[in-house]
């Protein structure tokens, strides 16, 4: 199997700009990148960057062994046309698992679920019926990432004749897009983990107030 | 093992106040528990409605065989405490589930994973450090669902040295609280499920705009 894991590496996370800077946005991206290419890499598998511009795996924060097994592919289209162009064109051809770069909760056992799934296609949904991790081992399958792209695949998938499967996780249904999302990274992140170890750093801790939890971010590490 | 279901009988799901009206909220929230009772009961377990009021499970939308499964006992305290009086007790004591009343998202499939866990608590958290439901075999675990109750209660297992086993699942992981949870109930709900088709109902369908899903309600249906 390949595992295909598409990073946008420049301006990444544009809907954390309520809470971090540009230059920590980057930072937080390529922890979250690392913590995903580690746990591929422990779920046994070589994986690929797919970047939109040029990435040296030597400046992530990566173990040597992982930073080995981890190459980068560069393709500036937009990102259905970026996985589609690696997706399986035969029958024969190798199964392909696109995994997105920022699903900072991804472990290896909960890839393992993914990539043992026996349909021809296996979907993690996100919430609002986003793709956030998929495999596909047909020859006609192709993605749309536009929109609803849960929704979309199954369709895809029923109109090439190929059976899916939806894939239930919970680590890897929650994308961290937005600020509210920083709270699971605090949350569920472990000892090793990169991106609530960058979090910390920024200033950012779980607020326990009446009746729910928040992130907070400490009045004297904010930027100005 | 016991299945038990808390629910609010009572002015039900106020954070949906801004899209249904009260009559709705009821409707809703008790085609939401029929759809849980019967994916537990398809799970192979009789489930105790562990209400805040009287309710007959005659008057809930089930199929003869899961309402003849169903039992109701009434605690009016506190949601902590009417759980905690519910636990195992001794070591022998049958382990106790408890699956909250929302999670519309509920398969048998997805219960019987949390229910193999072989932990002496396992736990499936939902968004914002919430418990949506969990599996207690150990006489001296007690529940405190004030708060960010899944980190608390990590920590109470702890201080009475049970194992404590995160079960990993988006439908589990998933309540329906607020207004964009809506969708998730429209995008992954069954044919044979409730509380879409509740929804449908009430006018509510998936709008599907550029980049993402959102649900809409359609103009005559709208309460005045």
């Amino acid at each position: 199997m390949q595992v295909v894991v598409p990073f946008a590496a420049t301006e990444p996370k544009t809907r954390l700009a309520d809470v971090l800077t540009p230059a920590e946005r980057t930072v937080f991206a390529r922890a979250m990148l690392a913590d995903v290419l580690t746990a591929v890499v422990e779920a046994g598998h070589e994986p690929t960057v797919l970047a939109t511009a040029p990435l040296d795996p030597a400046t992530l924060d990566l173990e040597a062994d992982v930073r080995d097994a981890v190459s980068v592919a560069v393709d500036e289209r937009p990102l259905t046309e970026a996985v589609n162009a690696r997706l399986p064109e035969r029958g024969d051809d190798d199964p392909v698992a696109v995994v997105m770069a920022d699903l900072a909760l991804t472990t290896a056992g909960a890839l393992e679920a993914l990539f043992s799934a026996a349909a021809d296609v296996a979907v993690v949904p996100g919430r609002g019926a986003g793709t956030n991790a998929l495999v596909v081992d047909h020859p006609e399958f192709r993605v749309d990432y536009h929109g609803a792209s849960y929704l979309d695949h199954r369709e895809i998938a029923r109109d090439v004749g190929a059976t899916l499967e939806t894939v239930d996780s919970f680590r890897l249904g929650t994308d961290v897009d937005e600020p509210a999302d920083l709270v699971e990274v605090l949350v569920h992140g472990t000892e090793t983990d990169r991106a609530p170890a960058r979090l910390r750093e920024f200033g950012f801790e779980l607020e326990r107030t009446d009746g729910r939890v928040t992130v907070a971010r400490l009045e004297e590490s904010r930027p100005e």
